[in-house]
């Protein structure tokens, strides 16, 4: 089984909690994109009805037009379920998220559902956060040098470049960094550290917002609720 | 002695400590503008020399291109000392600022900075922060009602509206909510807390970050370090 095909596994998994009549958060990046066209697919064949989706990013607002999930403004209604993937998922349902550059909107999405579902394959599970994937910051422009100088003493900062080398701007307007961090050991704690630098507005760090993670194996999808022994 | 007249004579006893060479960070609004003024005034009568500034925000680039004092971009040296007023200054010399809409640029540089000193007249001393002023907050504008709806369990969340009723937009591209709250008994408890909420960029707490306060009254101007007795 492929990389791919496990992480529609995942996906296909999580949808099955979606019902009819639910407002839906739609997560950002390949795996959550599955999600997106699994809820399309169920909504064309009349197996559910009446859902709306909430987007975490402008690329995910395409796809649901594309595949045709109908779309509501974020704030205009409680976010009953919200499905999405992760770069890395540690002990508690821990995350870090950000690869794809939408950490912030994928925060605010996350932490207002209701539910918190998060989707992947087995390869991002990790023993301590921060073992195999930078831990992704979106940074206030001004003053970058600063905050960069600032970030130092928890890691190594990499400014986030796009395509054409030039600094990759969010959707919100801020920089990303990615910081190279030690494997970490109290999330929390590293989480409200990063937030006392100023020019730090969202960090990639998800402590106690998942509430179940949908994890696809070569042995079938594991079902994770948070607060249950790993 | 009127409100402006105490103002500025906290600024020029701030000022006293710059000396020639140094990096300034140059605050926003109407007492840090006496700072910005009295520099200027020393650079051309000669007494100071080689002095640059770093703005917090627009309106005081513009201020100290009006009357003299050279800016360079912020992060391009290390700021010796910043001048900046305050909102509220409570305990060990904690702070609210943010009525000036430039509290996240505002932070950058003062904490930063060697050394911050806030200035004031002493109607801005106050037993708790949040005893007068609404504690301002910087938020994304995605999700907006998300962030209003986390926000009510601190306080009364307003959106801080411009002269055309429309939201006010900080340099930055964000808004701003002024939250009324009780006084705040922990300011870095506080802090955190409200860091916990996904849609908040930065707060107008400032705790453990001013090294020295100049506080004018009628008496003349108090100078308060940070650790000593109030």
């Amino acid at each position: 089984m492929d990389r791919d095909a496990l992480k529609a596994a995942a996906a296909i998994a999580a949808v099955g909690e979606v019902d009819s009549g639910m407002v839906v958060g739609l997560g950002t990046g390949s795996t959550a994109g599955h999600a997106v066209r699994e809820i399309a697919k169920l909504l064309g064949a009349g197996r559910l009805t009446d859902i709306v989706g909430v987007p975490t990013s402008q690329a995910t607002a395409d796809l649901a037009d594309e595949v045709g999930v109908p779309l509501i403004i974020p704030g205009e209604a409680t976010i009953d379920l919200a499905i999405d993937g992760a770069d890395e998922i540690g002990p508690e349902l821990a995350l870090i998220k950000g690869g794809g550059g939408a950490l912030l909107r994928e925060k605010v999405i996350a932490a207002s559902a209701r539910r918190f579902a998060v989707i992947s394959d087995d390869s991002k599970m990790v023993a301590a956060l921060g073992s195999s994937f930078d831990l992704p910051l979106e940074v206030v422009q001004f003053g970058l040098t600063i905050t960069i100088d600032a970030l130092a003493k928890f890691g190594e900062p990499h400014l986030r470049l796009d395509d054409s080398e030039a600094p990759y701007v969010t959707d919100n307007g801020n920089y990303i960094i990615d910081l190279a961090v030690l494997p970490i050991t109290d999330p929390a704690a590293t989480n409200a550290a990063l937030h006392n630098v100023p020019g730090v507005l969202a960090t990639g760090l998800f402590v106690g917002i998942a509430d179940v993670a949908y994890i696809a194996g070569a042995g079938g999808v594991r079902r994770i609720e948070a607060g249950s022994p790993a």
